[in-house]
């Protein structure tokens, strides 16, 4: 069976995906495709999601230049998450931070990991898609 | 802000949490929590979800001994992911991998990567509830 056969569609035609850095293993997002945005990830070998706030394709990096080169795709046992192992250019994270997952609970409360290796308000500009 | 308070559950009150283990660097899973089992989850240092096609709580491991020490918990820059990094004892896939993404995308088709680190029939026995 086909790769893309294989895989469990939610109710609105997504997928979880979680991108994880093939270098450093750090679990960088968790966003959704929907077939459309995984066989363009499949063509293209970069990232492209479906944006669910936003209602359309996102391709991870086109205005910020922090596009993910695609090593490896993987589906889970149960064919309903995806996992991709991904060359990061730059950094995954909106907020500047190599990941997305840099808030960390301690004893109840949040504490941030880590530091960011770009100032969002460069990349992005002012009112720029944060991509 | 407290952690839990920060998180956005969905609109059945759930949140994905890919859940890593912290020695390997492995995605092991992805899994649903709801705020009762993610509270059940700091509380006992071991990992809870919910069920969602059981619609019970799931404590990872309950029957096989296959439980996972939770390590860190963190939440990504939306509030909208979890990730929990954990000691994995044994294996978390219940195909008896060590993970469950080991479906390859290769060429349009599927491959299988690595090899069972036990015999789901041994471990779960006929019919019994794969956790």
């Amino acid at each position: 069976m086909q790769f893309k056969d294989r895989l469990k569609f939610d109710a609105q035609g997504l997928i979880p995906a979680v991108v994880q850095d093939a270098v450093s293993g750090e679990v960088l997002m968790v966003a959704y495709m929907n077939r459309a945005s995984l066989e363009k990830t499949l063509e293209t070998a970069e990232t492209w999601f479906w944006s669910r706030s936003r209602q359309k394709f996102w391709h991870k990096g086109e205005s910020s230049g922090h596009v993910q080169r695609v090593r490896e795709v993987f589906c889970d046992c149960d064919a309903d998450t995806l996992l991709i192992k991904v060359e990061q250019t730059g950094a995954a994270c909106h907020e500047g931070y190599p990941g997305c997952f840099h808030y960390r609970e301690s004893g109840g409360g949040v504490e941030t990991v880590g530091a960011p290796v770009f100032d969002p308000a460069t990349v992005y500009g002012q009112g720029a898609g944060k991509d």
